[in-house]
C-alpha cells in the first residue's frame, strides 16, 4: 500500500510516498481502508518539527480522516466490516476528563497518522460517522469539529442569547459558528477578508469584523454588544489575538484557548484586563470519544454539513499540505483516496 | 475628625492627615466610627498612582476596615446602632455575578476608602463581622479573605483530597491556606524564606517550597504530587509566576489569577502548556457581599483567626503603609484607631 | 370590549361573556389587543375550582396568549406599539430562581388571564414572539413550551445520546419531544392511541409505547434502552404514572414532575425504587421570562413550529374549553380572536 | 473462627454463631481481622427478610465495620499488613456515578457482611480510616456517614447560610448535623424526645423540634426560617415524613430521600406542594469509595468524632441487634470484637 512518511528531517520535502505492507489488526483492532483525510494547522506544525523537534523515527502524518472497516482482529466486535468510521484524535481519551497519559496517544504525532491507504487502529479509538456526510465531509470532524464542540458546548455551556466571537474562517471557527447558531447564540466572525465575512454571514454569522481594517477589533465587538463584550471567544490566534480577546470579553465571559495560529507565545499578557472582567480562560485540547459521539448525534439531527474549501486527490497530497500551510482556506482542506 | 487624604499627586508623601467634618448619613446610609483598617497591596498601588493615573481629586485611601455603627440615616434598618460591621470591597456587588457597572463602586479608589475616623456608607454595602474576632482581625477580611474564599471555595469548588498551591505568605495566601485546609485539601506554600515556610506549616501547610533556592519551583510541586501537578494554584505574582504556575498545574487543574505582585504583564505567556493541561485560568476580583457573608459563617463556625503580622496605631499610618509596601509581611498589616 | 369571566361559582357554566371597558395602561404597563390564546389543563382546573376553591371574586381565565401592543403607559419603553408579544405565565418571575412571592403573580388565577379582547400588563411580564409563527402558534408557548424547556433543557441539561420519555401527546409532551430532538436525544412517547404514536414518530419520536396495551409500559422503556431505563422522564400524569416513571428510570436519571393529569395524589409512592435508582425528581413550575426568551431564540433558529390540534373562534370559547377538557388533543387547542 | 450467620429463615432467631475456617485471600484480596462493626436499620431489615425475601442461602449480615489487614493475596499492594481499613458499602462503586450492576455488590446482603472474626475482601473495596478514631468510631462510617456526606455535601452542595433539617437522632442524622455545621449551615433537628433534642443542640444543632408535641413540625420549620422553609431536608422517615418534608421545604430546596424508617410506601404523595416549591427530591444510596475517602479527609482535618450510643461485645451480638431494632439510639450502635 501507499503511505506518506515524514522521514529523515522536517519540512514538506521530507514527506515521501512509500510502499508498505498492509498492516494486520491485532486483538481489539480493526483494519481500515482510508477514504479521505482532512488537514489541520497542527499537521503542518508536526511536519515542520514544531511539536516533536527531537523526533527521528519516521512518522505517518495527519490526524483526521475517515475510512471503511475491512477486517477485524480477535475480540473486535464493536463495528462491522463495511462500516464507515473516524479515528478519534486522542486515541486513549474515551470518556470523562483527560489525564497526562492520554496525550501520548494522539494520532499524526506521536502516533502514526492516517495518510496511508490502510491503517490499523484499536476499535475503542473509533466512532461511527453521520450517514448524510460525504467522505470528505466526514473526514473533517475529529480535530476541528470536536475542538469547537468542546469549547462552546461541553465546556462553554453556551446558551441561547449568548454572543460568541470566532476568529477567522478556518475549520474550527466555522464549526464553532455552526454549533453556536444551533444553540441559539449570536455569532461574530473576524477575518481579514470582507469576502470571507460575507460567506460567514451566509452560514449564519450575525456580524463580521474585518480585523485588517479594524486592528482593534475588540472595539467593534463592544459596539455590537451594547458595550458589554462577548460571552464566549474562541481564541485561535494565540500570540496576536489573546490580548484583544480579553479586551473584547464581557465581565464573567469565557475565552476558549484553542489555537496558536499566529504563534504560541503571547508577549505582554496583562492580567489586569482579565481580573476586571472576571475572565475565565479555558484551554481546550480537542476532546474525548464521548464528546465526538455526542457531537455526531447533533450533526445528524440537524443534517449539518461541514464547510470544505478544497479537496485534493491523494496523488496531490503535497499540494494539499502546501495549500493548507498558506492558512487562507475558508473551512477545511481535504484529501480523497 | 481626622482623615488621611491622597491629594495633589501620588506617593506616600501626598497622603496627608486632614481635619474634616464628621459626615452625615443620608437615606439608607449609616455613620460608622472606624476601629481598625487593614492594608492590601492594592492600596499601595492606588497611592502610587498605578490604578487611576489621571485622577486629580483628593481620595481617602484603604478599602478594608471595621467599625461600629453610631447613627443611621432615614430608612436604614438593617443594622442597629452599636453593631460592628465591615464594608464590602465592591459596594454595589451584593449578589450573583458582577457587571461592569459594579467596578466603579470599589472602596479606596475610585470611591473614598476608610482611613478616616468616621465614614458614611450605604447599609447594603456592609456585613456583620464574626464576634470572636478582635477589631484588627475583623478588619482583614473584605479584600484578602474574600478573594481567597472566592478563588478556592466559590469558583474553585475545592474538594477534599485536592492539592492547592498558594504563593507567598501574604494575606490572600494565608487565608487561602486556612480555607483549603478546612475543606480537606492539601496545601503547598511557596516563599523565599524558610522561616516563613515553617510558620506556614504551623498553620497547616503540608509542604513548603523555597522559590529562591528552587527557582523552578514547579518541579518541587510535581515532586510532591506524584508528577501530576496541583489541582488549584492561587497565582499572586502575575509576571514572575504565571508561567511557572502553568507548569505546576495538573491536567484539568485551575489557576486563580488574583494578583500582580511582581507585575501585571506576563512576558512570554505560552499557550501550549495551557492547552496540554486543559488549564482553566479563572481571574478573581474579590467577591460579592453574599460571598463575604457565607465566608463569615464558616469563619465563625471554625473560630478561624486571621494571621496578623503587625498592627500600627493610626498616628503611624505612614509607617504602616511603608511597612506594607516592603511586601514581606507574614499575613496582614493593620492599623487600629 | 368582550371578556369571558368566571363568576358566581365554578364550572364552565359560570364562564360568561361580559362587556367591559377597555382598560388603560398605567406606568410601566402596555395595552394589548389579544389575537389568540391557547388552553392548558390548568385552565380547566381553574374553571373547575381545583386551584382556588374559596375564590369568590370574578376571574378572567386562561394564562397563555399573544397579542399586539396598541398603547403604552408612562415609562413603558421596552416594546413599540405594533409589536407582537406574549405574556409570561408567572408575571413577576423574570430571572434566576423563583421565590414564594412569585406564585401570586400567575395569570389566569389568581391574576386575571387573557380571555378578553384587550388586556393591560406590565411590560416586564412580556416577551417578543418568534416572527415565523402564526398567532395561534405563538399563543401556545407561555406555559406548555416553557415547562418542557425548563424540564429538559435548563434543569434537565439533556444532552446528545440521552433517552427521554414523554407521556402522552398533549402540549407539554410534544414540545418536550421537539426540544429533546433538537439537542440530539432519543425520545420515547407513550400514548393510549397507536394513531397518535404514529403522528409522534412523524414529529421525530424514536419509539412509541401504547400504555393501554402495555399497562406496565416501563417494561417497554427498558426493552428499548438495553434494560437500563431512560435518562429523563417528563411525568405528566402524576397519580397514575409516577410509580411507573420510577420503574422506567435509569440509575442516576431524572424525572421532571410537571403534571397531574390523572390526579395530584400518588397512592403508594415507594421510595425504594427511587433509592436504588439514585433518582432525581425535579418538580417544574413553568419558568422565568429569561427561560422563555432563551427558548424563543432556539425556536426561531430552527424555525420550529408548535403542534396545534384544533383552533376555535372566540365566539366558540366554550366549545374550545369543552374540547380541551376531554384531554385527547394531539398538541395544543387554541382560540383566535 | 466465629461468624454469625442468617440461615434457614428470617428473624433474629435465625442468626446463629457458627464455626468456620478462616478464609484465604485470593488475587487482589486481603484478609482482615475484624475489630468492630456498627449497625444500621438496613441490617435489621435484611435479617427480617425485608430486602431479599426469597433468599435461601446462608448470609453473614452487617455491612459496616473496621478491621486490621493481616494477610495479602497475590497482587494486593494497596495496603500494608497492619493497616486499619473499612469496607465500602457498595464494593464495586469506586468512583463516578453508580450503575445498576453496582447494587449487587453491597455488603451484608446480597454479599456476605462483616459479623465474623475474619473476612476476605478485594482491596479495591476498602479505605483507610482516620487515625484519631477508636475502632468503634471508625466502624460507624461506611453506610451512615457516607450517606449523610453524599446527601448534603456531594449531591446537596450545601453552603454556608443554608438551613438543613435532619430527622431524628440516629446515625445518618447526627452525621448530617455534624457535616452541615462544618460547612456553615444552620441545622434543625426533629425528634420525639426533648432530651435528645438537647443533646443534638450540644452537638451544634441550632433548633430542635419535638415532632410528637408538634405533629405538623413543618410549621415549626417555617417559623424558624422566616416562613420560607428549609434549603435541605434529609428525609429518613419515608412513609410518615415525606409529605411533611415537602411542606417544610423552601422554594428551590432539596429533599434527600435516604430512609424508610417508618415505611417505604408513602400514601398520598401530593405533587402539587412539590411543584409550587420547585422541589428537588434526590434519592441517595450511600456513596462511592471516593466519596468515602473525601469524607475521611474532612473528618480527619476537623478531628470530628462520630456519636456512639452504645457498644456491645461480640458475644452479645443478639442484644446489640435487638437494641438497634428498637430504633431509639442517639447515634450509632456498635459491636467490638
Amino acid at each position: 500500500m501507499k503511505a506518506y512518511v515524514l522521514r529523515g528531517g522536517f519540512g514538506l520535502d521530507h514527506v515521501q510516498e512509500e510502499d508498505r505492507p498492509i498492516p494486520s489488526p491485532g486483538p481489539g483492532e480493526v483494519l481500515i481502508r482510508m477514504k479521505a483525510v482532512s488537514l489541520n494547522a497542527r499537521d503542518i506544525g508536526v511536519i515542520e518539527g514544531f511539536y516533536e523537534p527531537n523526533r527521528t523515527e519516521p512518522l505517518i502524518p495527519i490526524s483526521d480522516g475517515v475510512g471503511e472497516i475491512i477486517a477485524r482482529g480477535e475480540h473486535a466486535s464493536k463495528f462491522n466490516v463495511g462500516e464507515r468510521v473516524s479515528a478519534i484524535f486522542t486515541q486513549s481519551w474515551t470518556t470523562g476528563e483527560p489525564t497526562q497519559e492520554n496525550w501520548v496517544s494522539t494520532l499524526g504525532s506521536p502516533l502514526d497518522g492516517l495518510l496511508a491507504e490502510y491503517v490499523v487502529l484499536p476499535e475503542q479509538g473509533l466512532v461511527r460517522v453521520p450517514e448524510h456526510l460525504t467522505d470528505e465531509e466526514a473526514s473533517t470532524l475529529p480535530c476541528a469539529a470536536v475542538t469547537a464542540w468542546q469549547a462552546l458546548i461541553e465546556e462553554g455551556k453556551i446558551k441561547a442569547g449568548d454572543t460568541a466571537v470566532v476568529q477567522g474562517t478556518g475549520g474550527v471557527s466555522l464549526f464553532a459558528l455552526q454549533f453556536a447558531k444551533l444553540y441559539g447564540a449570536r455569532v461574530i466572525v473576524t477575518s481579514s477578508s470582507d469576502e470571507k465575512l460575507e460567506r460567514a454571514k451566509a452560514l449564519g454569522a450575525d456580524y463580521g469584523i474585518n480585523y485588517r481594517t479594524n486592528p482593534d477589533w475588540e472595539q467593534a465587538v463592544l459596539a455590537c454588544t451594547d458595550g458589554r463584550g462577548a460571552d464566549h471567544i474562541v481564541d485561535l490566534g494565540g500570540r496576536a489575538t489573546l490580548n484583544h480577546s480579553l479586551a473584547a470579553l464581557k465581565v464573567g465571559g469565557q475565552i476558549s484557548i484553542v489555537g496558536l495560529l499566529s504563534g504560541a507565545v503571547v508577549e505582554g499578557f496583562n492580567v489586569v484586563p482579565a481580573i476586571i472582567r472576571k475572565a475565565k480562560l479555558q484551554a481546550i485540547n480537542v476532546g474525548s470519544r464521548e464528546m465526538f459521539e455526542r457531537m455526531n448525534l447533533v450533526i445528524e439531527q440537524h443534517l449539518l454539513r461541514p464547510v470544505i474549501d478544497r479537496t485534493f486527490p491523494l496523488a496531490q497530497a503535497h499540494n494539499a499540505l502546501r495549500y493548507m500551510a498558506q492558512g487562507s482556506a475558508f473551512g477545511k482542506v481535504t484529501i480523497v483516496f
